[in-house]
């Protein structure tokens, strides 16, 4: 197996190694590309959503694999509101009659794709029933600034459906904005632009989606809250009190339906109106126009209201030194159909971490720390496997949690880590120790080489001069959401990608025959990925200080500040060249007189707001975090050791140091987000918005909520330098 | 007709004013849209192509026309080598046989298109003969950075026929450069994503492209020279020595085939290899793939190679004062086929204003200058008819030719004036006080206010603080070339365009019933173009000091000398990141081993280069313009007159200025061009290189020739600063 070569070294785990170094080793030459096949085709070969046999049969095989490897393992089961399809009717009745075929069929060429009576039909999950008729607009990717650009057109979708494309946004953005906006229904296609035979040829000749292709997928209110739409804040444990649906506001507003290109095409032929401007046109043969009408579609919805269990397989090895301290590693195990790549990639490659865990137990090594393993089901309808274990053990992992690490799909390319940057060194050193299986580098170097290829000069100047490369913050879109935002662990969402084709998300195509062709045929990035997850559990699992670095995300927090002056006074500058724009007629100057045309409204000025609590707050944030990697390092280098309880209760002030970045009041509108640092964005989804309160007061034009917010998060913050402080001390009296 | 009402009067043209102005209020109430009408009905009616018998007749038409205005007008006629089509055959061998149509079918809709024997076949004029065979490769654009893209595939073209996209360059640089890499056999066509059904609804339904459409034209290498190809720099008259057919150079290296969608579609459609980059990928519903092959043509064309006559109508009013000062106004004639559009929407234009001089004259009003207006024939193959009148009377226009205003096709929107920047101020007068038809300003506030919402705030900025607006320097595509580039005459290009909709361009469908439809069916812009060129001429025309700037040029040409000093040290930092990340390994390392890729090639550092006589040139230039501009202020506040002959010779310098920026050596390799700050690109065709000796050694990497060239433009601007010293010694001397 793919070893780490002496070459590829690293000096900064100085602390671990040699040990560490010899047991990463070890721990690697148990990982198996075999191994890996086998799981991926037992577990893909039938569909696999909540409420299906096969779900269950998923869990439990996951779960007899942890137990084989001598984990404590169990299935935690909980119960949640998942519709499935009753009636889905769409029928364009003018100016000419289509109705839409609304199946994928199954192919030669792919083994699974014709198991139609356990697939789920195509659908999105939470659009409410319906039965609406109305003349049709085409609204691009449906986010907001598409419904500006109606505006100008003189176009208004009061009473209409809308289509839109897929793209721009997390998908449930679309039906929210278009309800907003007084549309009564909604489509969602896959335009071949973004996901279909522009990319490249479409399966099964090639990777991409074909014509018949539909992405499904959810459409819960998931900026508001994910989970089990029913219990929301609580567990939905056996006997939970649910919300009545007339109650749930994470549902759609409006009945949704997505639809293939196959489907899409006779509908956006038959609309007329403006031709749509340059940036909505997707890659049909059509002339994109924007309507409304004369197409007049009619789009009924009913769904199966029903209850579904969900079996999260729960797999563990206690700690020896620290047991109640937790790191957590998670993938998710259930799928919109097969799933092979979404989510199987990454749950067979975690799946292999916990056989090499299990290989080092039995050979005599003991974690210092509890490892706890985590196969998520019910993620594909809203995270609801992971938000209801952690609604359920909130308390508890409040206490214990060091850290969460996920993964989800996984292919062959670069690799990705994002996540709370405190722990920026922590994972640019596990990936520098992990030899990429296609180039005689680590994947770290070549990591560095793709963002060095593709950044601007600026930003290669930044990227030269930096020890580690910079990791993303976190939005939502997998199992990290819970444990970062609504409780406050510092978590990472780990993966690799960016050579491999895709096309099958979400589709009966996402199968076992394509993954072989298209995905990572070899499972070398599969065994990547359990050697990047399996190390950062064995160093976390450990590390005698957890090596959590508060400069890093000292700095990072210092940027999210300068992003929102600047946004501020972007905004600033941009409102008052519109308005003078607008007293000088240059619109009405400019509009084309064959063309209706509406210049934009005049906006209220921006005015200065007060910065200067979070200036402060992240000024003592800067010096206390330097005070502590001082401190830590001086201790490193004095070879001394903190003693009796001493180092537990160090680290557990370190982990803990992330559950000071949140607030229990929550963000506005959206309690259950507590994290004052990031979010999934109310009107992006999957996209995060760092320091979200703020940033979106803003962007929203709440002059005054902004003000307020600044000194909530600034007081966030400084509550946070307060905890580095006692960690410091710590450190200090080590030396005395 | 629209009037000029007083509120848009300028205080800029005192000198001319009240005289002025009246006259220019007379001019315009000779204006009639209807006559503008029926003027395009009848040039339009039947194709015209250079050879045919209607551009013969529509030559004396116009000819008649002129001598009842009360001109003195002419055919001067030329004899010009012009290939048409015998033979075209293009067929698909393999992997499915496919003849092309290569045909423009006749539309019920479209009363013109039916004239199938009198129209000119689909082709690409002064293409070699030949009959290759050969894999098919899609290069995009067909531009040098496509090629480089192709090398990093690991494609070569040679021995292969590439396809091209019309688009990114003028057509003839798609075969120039196809060739240079060795390639068989060029086709072009054109994409629906660049004109075709992606940018709105097709001919009839609407304006733009249909499946069927072909774009004819030229692919001489015209940034060569233009002209007659067999009779370069001399005038094509009766009797003149030609160059024989192997000798000419500017005839394409490989035959040439421009051909519609519809049967390019096949072609690409049974292309494999590489999928194109995502910026070479049209509108066509296809994955499109590079190749070579499996996609096997054959391409045979064989063309009559005959001499074809050429008819320029020239019409004159002689000066009264001036009369060998000459202001020359000049739009084509010829079409590809019936062109309304191009050229005749502005011939009609410029017809016009010929029909209101003539008015004038009628009325008692005699021009102090010589006005000549010409309608050239034969500039859709490669600007013959003015190319050959130019050369033809070289010595007399070198003498007389004070400026020449071009126009060409002519549509509803905003006005553009580009050309030499000596004439900036004055057109931006013009430009003041003509009323938009569709608005109650006038044309230059409506272009300012389109070109403020089109510009980024840095640009606003400059746009709200300067008194004119900037106009663009001229490379080439219409018939100014000659007089400005071989001759060194002041011109300008001036039209209107932006809100009209095209896809008519050089094929059956530019007709009378499309331009109704879809250009400018009252004839509002047309009469706006009239009075833009009428009013330009009349101004210059009466001038007592004609009205160049030289301040205006020195400050633009400060702004070229900036440009090419940033485009050097852009290319410096860029040579040294390239050659930085080869040394790293970057591109090998981000490489995906499942596609054939090939890092670039190191390049050569780029030397610093001595500006130093360009920048002392251009500070004398600027000093010298200023004290001229001094001196005219000064002259003028004063109410003192020059007398006796100084006014004359003041004049004669003054417009004799553009030919000191010329150099009888010529451009490297294409010494018909002599301009040293305005040339056609050597490889974009139509877009203009300023300071094109040096700025095109540069873009080359042929330093030791930039080096040399920034001495020889030094020295000629150095001229140029002498002759504004001797006009400015002359406005002085009337202060004595």
């Amino acid at each position: 197996m793919a070893l780490v070569p002496w070459f590829l070294s690293s000096t900064s785990q100085a602390q671990n190694a040699p040990m560490g170094r010899s047991l990463e080793k070890q721990f690697d030459s148990y990982l198996s590309p075999a191994d890996l096949r086998a799981r991926l085709k037992r577990l893909s070969a039938h569909p696999h959503h909540v409420g299906s046999p096969y779900d269950k049969e998923n869990a439990e095989f996951i779960l007899s694999q942890y137990k084989t490897w001598g984990f404590d393992a169990r299935i935690e089961e909980f119960s949640a509101l998942f519709p499935t399809p009753k009636t889905r009717l769409l029928e364009m009745t003018a100016p000419v009659k289509y109705t839409a075929v609304l199946k994928e069929p199954p192919l030669k060429e792919d083994s699974t794709s014709n198991k139609v009576v356990e697939q789920l039909a195509t659908y999105n999950a939470y659009s409410i029933d319906g039965d609406v008729t109305g003349d049709l607009i085409y609204v691009n990717y449906g986010i907001p600034s598409d419904y500006d650009e109606l505006e100008r057109m003189g176009i208004d979708v009061q009473g209409k459906i809308v289509i839109t494309r897929y793209g721009g946004s997390w998908r449930g953005i679309k039906p929210k904005v278009a309800a907003e906006h007084g549309a009564i229904g909604c489509l969602i296609y896959s335009d071949p632009k973004d996901d279909g035979f522009y990319v490249g040829d479409v399966y099964p000749k090639g990777a991409w989606r074909n014509e018949f292709g539909v992405q499904r997928g959810s459409v819960a209110e998931m900026p508001v809250y994910p989970g089990d739409p029913s219990t929301p804040f609580i567990g939905a444990t056996p006997g939970v009190k649910r919300l009545p649906l007339n109650e749930i506001k994470v549902l759609t507003k409006i009945p949704v339906l997505p639809i293939s290109y196959h489907d899409a095409l006779p509908l956006l032929q038959s609309l007329t109106g403006p031709v749509a401007p340059d940036h909505w046109k997707g890659a049909l043969p059509v002339t994109y126009h924007v309507g409304p009408g004369p197409a007049k579609v009619h789009l009924k919805l009913a769904f199966s209201w029903d209850i579904k269990p969900i079996y999260d397989v729960i797999a563990m090895i206690q700690g020896s030194t620290y047991p109640d301290q937790w790191i957590i590693r998670g993938n998710h195990h259930d799928a919109w159909v097969n799933g092979a790549e979404d989510p199987l990639s990454g749950q067979v490659a975690t799946m292999e971490e916990g056989k090499a865990l299990g290989e080092l137990v039995k050979s005599g090594w003991k974690p210092k720390r509890t490892i706890v393993y985590c196969a998520w089901d019910g993620e594909e309808p809203g995270l609801i496997g992971s938000t209801e274990w952690v609604e359920t053990h909130a308390d508890e992992l409040r206490q214990k949690a060091v850290a969460y690490i996920n993964s989800d799909s996984n292919e062959r390319g670069f690799v990705y880590m994002d996540g709370s940057q405190t722990l920026q060194h922590f994972i640019n050193d596990v990936a520098r120790d992990v030899l990429d299986p296609e180039k005689n580098i680590s994947v770290w170097e070549r990591a560095r080489a793709v963002r060095l290829l593709e950044s601007s000069p600026g930003e290669k100047k930044d990227i030269r001069s930096a020890t580690d490369l910079k990791i993303g913050a976190l939005g939502s879109g997998s199992d990290f959401t819970p444990f970062l935002q609504h409780i406050g662990i510092a978590s990472l969402n780990i993966g690799y990608g960016g050579e491999s084709e895709g096309g099958g998300y979400h589709s009966i195509y996402d199968s076992f025959d394509h993954f072989m062709r298209f995905g990572d045929p070899t499972f070398a990035y599969g065994v990547a990925l359990a050697q990047t997850g399996g190390h950062a559990v064995l160093r976390l699992a450990d590390a005698d200080i957890l090596p959590f670095d508060f400069s890093d995300f000292a700095a990072v927090v210092a940027g999210y500040l300068g992003e929102i002056k600047d946004l501020t006074q972007n905004m600033r500058e941009e409102t008052l060249e519109l308005n003078r724009e607008l007293e000088e007629n240059v619109f009405t100057e400019v509009a084309n007189p064959a063309k209706t045309y509406r210049a934009p409204k005049a906006k209220d000025p921006v005015p200065y707001l007060n910065f200067a609590p979070l200036e402060n707050a992240v000024s003592t944030l800067r010096k206390s975090a330097e005070e502590y990697q001082n401190a830590k390092r001086e201790l490193e280098e004095s070879g001394r050791k903190l003693a009796g309880d001493r180092p537990m209760r160090l680290n557990e002030i370190v982990f803990r140091t992330e559950r000071a970045l949140t607030n229990p009041e929550g963000l506005k509108g959206r309690p259950w987000f507590i994290h004052e640092i990031y979010a999934p964005g109310f009107y992006t989804g999957y996209s995060v918005k760092t320091l979200p309160s703020v940033r979106e007061a803003i962007e929203q034009r709440q002059w005054e909520e902004a003000d307020q917010q600044v000194i909530v998060v600034a007081d966030t913050l400084e509550a946070y330098s307060g905890e580095i402080r006692k960690a410091t001390a710590i450190l200090r009296s080590a030396s005395k």
